[in-house]
Parts: structure tokens; C-alpha cells; sequence
């Protein structure tokens, strides 16, 4: 990178930003956004191939950032163990320090039936890709399946509280206190508080 | 109704899904649909309000009923055994004895863009319905949108792969498997089966 331009993409997504929130994503062009940035649309199209690339580029990495995050944890892992050791790594990777822009983002998103449509479509392949990534593991189809699912949900619902409570608390924390209150929930439905674990009362053991 | 129109809507809804299927969504017209079902298009429109309706209809309900069933659940219910109570209940309603048709439909909006688009939006307002029911029971917020997640994570995964196995197994069985997989999973994680459980290892306990 040159270094009469730093920071050229950070630039262009900011100025991209700004200018959707203004005006609107559909009426806003790739000059307007590099004349903002005071960049060139040549520095504009080595960093995204399109105006929409601004909002998803990030979201695109997600499915192959989030399968190597399982790959690479240890073998004998529980499927929920994993993914409560990766949700650090990926607050960290891929969110924390962008507060700003990711409030903006999703208010652009919000305003938008067709972004919105692909955010959910993003978020569609990202499960795949997990429960895709869980199944390689050799962990069981259905388990790989909703274990993804699940997992998707703990990120978008904390992400979401994380960003409409302006990171009042770091990201990191907002996830596992997600995943803790399915977790105590599951919990309280394997082991009911009024009684018993239901294993003891199985007659194997009793 | 007229006693020459008997199940007007299921003969209108068989018709519109074949012809979707030999001929693609969009080239389909209601005309068409109401000629092969031997009904008038005014019959048509007294079901639905256009040909995506037929597609989208039951899906339209269903915030509705999932909702209802969150409510109608005995207070003391925790959040878990309030969905495993509700699956059967919403199997038998909205999907069992409909496999064909619903096989049909998955295969019209896997090959369409706009309807998968459709699809996942459906789905997002099914997980607010839910997680909003789980509030009005003063549920949490975190623990009401995480558990609405993973409860139509579970609906969806044991939808799939009932209608891909072409129901070889009755779909509320294949819920409960769903759910029980992640329960398991979870299990594991709230107490590690190689060592004491996690709460016995605190010093608090200790």
C-alpha cells in the first residue's frame, strides 16, 4: 500500500458508510464514496469489487473463518466446548474495534430489504459451513446440524446486543453470556431443579 | 364451501405446485393453476392472494401458532421443556400428513433465489414471534432470543432432513432427535464426562 494512502480500505468503508446512512444505500455511488475518501475508484475496486462488497466483504470471510476455527480445535472437543472456545477468538477477529462501523452497517442493512435479504442469506451459508466443518470432526449429521444453528444464533443475538447497547461490555463477554444462558437453560431442562438429576432416577442406576 | 369445490384449497395448492415444478416458479400464472385444478381463478383469489401465497400461506401462520403455543404453556415451564413439549404439537399441526406437498415446496424454493430469500425471511420473523412469547412469560431477553434460535434451528434441521428422507421416520420423532442431540450436546458441556461436575470443581464448593 502506498503510502500517500493509509489505511485505504478503513478509509473507503467509512466514507461508504457515512454517505449510506445519508442518502441511502441504493443512490449512492462508487465515485461519490472515493470522493469522500479523497481515493481513487481504481483504490476503490482493488479493495471491493462492488458498492455492496462495502457492507459484506467482512461477512464473506465468516463461513471459512469460523470452519477453520473448528478445524483447528482439538479432536476431542465437545461440539459446545468448541464452540465456547472460539467465540473469544472470533469476537476478536472479526468485530471487536468496529463498533462504529458495525452499528452503522446494520442500520444501513436494516433500512434495506435486499441487504437484508443477503445478510440472511450470509448468515444461511455461515451455518453450513459450521455444521459442514462439525461433520468433518466426525461429529453426528444431526448434532453437526443443529449445533451450527445454535451456534449462529449465540453470535447474531449477542452481536445485536452488543451493537444496539453501543459495547457497553466487550464483545467477548456478551457472547459467553449468551451461550451461558442457552447452556443454563438445556441445564435446567437435563437436570430439573425440583428434583433429581433424571439419570438417577433411571432404574440402571437406581 | 360449494359442495362441487370439495378441499378447493388442497386441489388448488397440488396444481400450483406441480406446475411450479414442471414449468419454474415465475412462468407459472394463476389462470394456469386454477385451469389444472378445474376451479375458477375467483376461487383462486378467495385462498390466496397471489401464487406466492400458496407457497407461503402456512409459513405465514406459523409466528402465530408458535407463539400461541409458548403462551398456552404451564407458567412454571422452563424455556427447554417448553419447546420439547411444543414440537409434537406443532408437527402434527402445520407439517405431518403433508410431506409430498412439502416436499414439492422445498424443491420450488431451493431453485429460486427470491423465494429462498423469502424463505429465510419467514424464518427471522418466527424466531422474533417466539422470542417475543418468551418475554411476555418474563423470560429473559437473552435467554428468550437465544432459546427462539436454537428452537427453529431444531424445527428447521428436523424439517430438512424429515422431508429429504422422505419421512422415513414420523417427523415429531425426528424433532425430539433433534433436540435431544443438542440437549446431549450441551450435557456434555455443563458436565464434563471424564471428571466431576463443573460446579464440584469450584472452590466455593470445594
Amino acid at each position: 500500500m502506498s503510502r500517500w494512502k493509509p489505511n485505504a480500505r478503513d478509509r473507503l468503508e467509512r466514507a461508504a458508510l457515512a454517505l449510506f446512512l445519508e442518502r441511502g444505500f441504493d443512490s449512492v455511488t462508487v465515485p461519490e464514496i472515493t470522493a469522500r475518501a479523497g481515493l481513487t475508484t481504481r483504490t476503490f475496486f482493488r479493495h471491493f469489487a462492488d458498492k455492496r462488497e462495502v457492507l459484506f466483504a467482512d461477512a464473506d470471510q465468516m463461513p471459512a473463518l469460523a470452519a477453520r476455527l473448528v478445524h483447528d480445535a482439538p479432536p476431542d472437543l465437545g461440539p459446545i466446548d468448541l464452540v465456547a472456545r472460539a467465540l473469544p477468538t472470533l469476537a476478536a477477529t472479526a468485530f471487536e474495534g468496529r463498533l462504529e462501523q458495525l452499528k452503522h452497517r446494520k442500520a444501513i442493512i436494516d433500512g434495506n430489504d435486499g441487504l437484508r435479504e443477503r445478510e440472511l442469506r450470509k448468515k444461511e451459508q455461515l451455518v453450513d459451513a459450521i455444521a459442514e466443518a462439525f461433520r468433518h470432526r466426525g461429529v453426528d449429521d444431526l448434532t453437526a446440524a443443529v449445533t451450527a444453528e445454535t451456534a449462529v444464533g449465540v453470535v447474531k443475538v449477542a452481536l445485536r446486543r452488543w451493537v444496539e447497547s453501543s459495547g457497553q461490555e466487550p464483545l467477548r463477554t456478551v457472547m459467553t453470556d449468551s451461550l451461558a444462558q442457552i447452556s443454563e437453560a438445556f441445564d435446567q431442562f437435563n437436570q430439573p431443579r425440583s428434583g433429581p438429576r433424571r439419570s438417577a432416577e433411571s432404574p440402571l442406576i437406581a
